[in-house]
């Protein structure tokens, strides 16, 4: 069942350690099938080398497992949780990815300090805080209802990512293969974030305006890039 | 039409993630034949696995696309203005190198702390400011006229490139191969300008004599670098 | 003799160079034979590419060579030493990998910024002291003791890994795949963890409560990651 | 002639791209016969992958061009400076390699923060400095003379390299082979002191007793490290 959607999410699995965003098997991506509320994900804690399509494992957003032999990445609960809230998401991706994981560890949301970043991303990536010990005894779903709380005020279309602090990013899009693209423009993002307030400690967000000129020559009805 | 140029600068585009300039598609290279006064560039968020030189897009000065059935860059415009401003120059290039754009995102022009740099750029990378709102309503045109406005007091052969705040940088050079060359310099000099700056807060540029020393033996008639 | 201990020992010093822990022979691994008492380990010197399994030596925990012809590596006392310390350690690693072993010779231990370092490691990453004169006469044994030393009040399964001042990393593990495996992750570890206070220099360790989920979903009777 | 000699030499210059020690042209490397007092250098300017061992070219002390059709590399009159002030030196090599160069652009020697260092190299790494305007007129041949009258002070076998203020390192040993083997460690050495001094900004330099351990376990008649 959704053989064609398992091996999207396989190849969105496998770019991961093609962009440099994982170690070993830290990280995992999923998308879902908005018909029948199902979603696939990758098994956990297996090598990215020995990974297979088949392995695939399909959810239901109760957290059932439909399908598959083994157990569901152990962030299983947060993608689920990220889907019931995101209507519009069709894939996610989790990462330890080593730039946006240090700005997490260091809880900071990462300023727009310019085009890079505008053009993906509407305004700040936040951080969000963490959880309370009691929060922390279902740890995986609160991950993902905190989350969901936090774009109560933010667009999840306009901002495709979240740090969690103390532990790393999520991004997320259209599909597999995009939540995978945000999350190495997150990387870059927050690369040159860190080194430009090292070369300028007291650097200034991008202009507004630039941001927005950026952000929609991309994105809505006046975007002009790209062969649309 | 313009067949050499086009693989020539399909050629120089795939140099850009061959050195680690590029990430997607954030980059465009383009070259100018003066004789037509036709210049031939990268088309717009085309992935570079998938570029073809035959996809290469012709316009004139005035703007117009002459030849191809993609959409130019989306920094076509600036292109040129360059290309107008600078009479010496064959090709131009446009990244988002992470060492150079932090240094635009920090909003600081490169000092010339070493002989790297003074061997290709005599004197600072200089970087341009911000755009008015105004100015940002023909974003494209106007990043082309800020800078060569700002080349006025400056030789677009002995600096070849700059740094548009919270941006990122253009180079150039007499061909598109020469333009990439420069990009390659310039993002290893601002790498190493960041880190000898967090090796020496109080760093001082090199001295003016050993900069025109290394600056001199590679350009002008007095140059004794290489194979003449 | 020990021919399938001597090939596991050969691969995981094979991973070094394969995970960029180490630049030319500046590392070492091994592995022990419980029930003879013997341990396997690299010979001194030797380039990775030219190692072969047949190369390995192996020793006993008096620091006599049971069988090779070559030397083994110039640590040897020191892995010895931990041999009979950490009866639960069946591998053990020495790199000079460049994060780790900055903060080695910086004399600070790896404090837990995240849940990267909290997946692997209960707790900060210790750092022990220099030797003193009189210790550095028996330079190996006593790089060994010291740190076993440090070890009485600490678990080696739940904190796999010690930086020695000035110097650099030791991990281990159940084997020599997981002693590597160690060193990676501390790598990992150490290079996040410096980010992080670059980012933000007031940054303070992850709550105790978040340490605990990501420590214990991983290690112990309740873990939940993986196949199991 | 020397025909063995230039196939080192091309085979050492070849390793400066594998150890990512070189963009472009930016570095060389030489050695000399002591026998006939002539060394052979890379030719100027010319691209790594076009390079060969024929276009090697032969050189005397006094700075003639015994043998070849190119021109030696523009910093061929420091390499015989150094040939000359160093009679235990048989290969020499100089690059723009990033660490060691943002090092030099600082204008700091390299303390000795550890056992990699001091495994390789007794003390700080020395920074010259700056010629003077006069001494820049014959810039190549100052540059060798200054770094040999640095060396009066040092031993040229136990410090085997040097930075050159607002320029690069140049290192040695006592082939081509070894200088390049010096060139990798100090990029490895400078890199870390620099992170080390991010960590801790009020770092130490290691012990003399625990540099001394390190340096004579590899060095002189009570070494013990290799196979020897």
């Amino acid at each position: 069942m959704l053989e064609e959607l398992k091996k999207k999410v396989y190849e969105a699995n496998m770019l991961l350690p093609k962009y440099g965003l994982v170690t070993f098997t830290w990280g995992n991506v999923s998308a879902i099938d908005r018909e029948s509320g199902y979603f696939v994900i990758k098994p956990s804690g297996v090598d990215y080398d020995k990974l297979r399509p088949e392995d695939m494992v399909v959810m239901d957003l109760s957290g059932n497992r439909i399908e598959g032999n083994l157990n569901p990445s152990s962030d299983t609960a947060t993608h689920c949780e990220l889907y019931k809230a995101f209507p519009t998401v069709g894939g996610i991706v989790h990462t330890h990815s080593p730039w946006a994981t240090s700005w997490a560890q260091a809880g900071r949301g990462i300023p727009c300090y310019g085009t890079t970043h505008a053009d993906y991303i509407y305004g700040e990536v936040p951080c969000v805080r963490n959880l309370t010990k009691e929060e922390l005894e279902q740890y995986e779903v609160n991950t993902g209802k905190l989350i969901a709380e936090r774009f109560r005020s933010l667009d999840e279309k306009a901002v495709p990512c979240v740090l969690c602090k103390n532990h790393g990013p999520f991004a997320w899009g259209k599909d597999a293969h995009e939540a995978v693209h945000n999350a190495v423009v997150l990387e870059e993002v927050a690369k040159m974030a860190a080194r430009c307030e090292m070369i300028n400690p007291d650097v200034k967000e991008a202009p507004q305006e630039l941001q927005d000129k950026h952000y929609f020559r991309k994105h809505g009805a006046g975007a002009y890039y790209g062969q649309v």
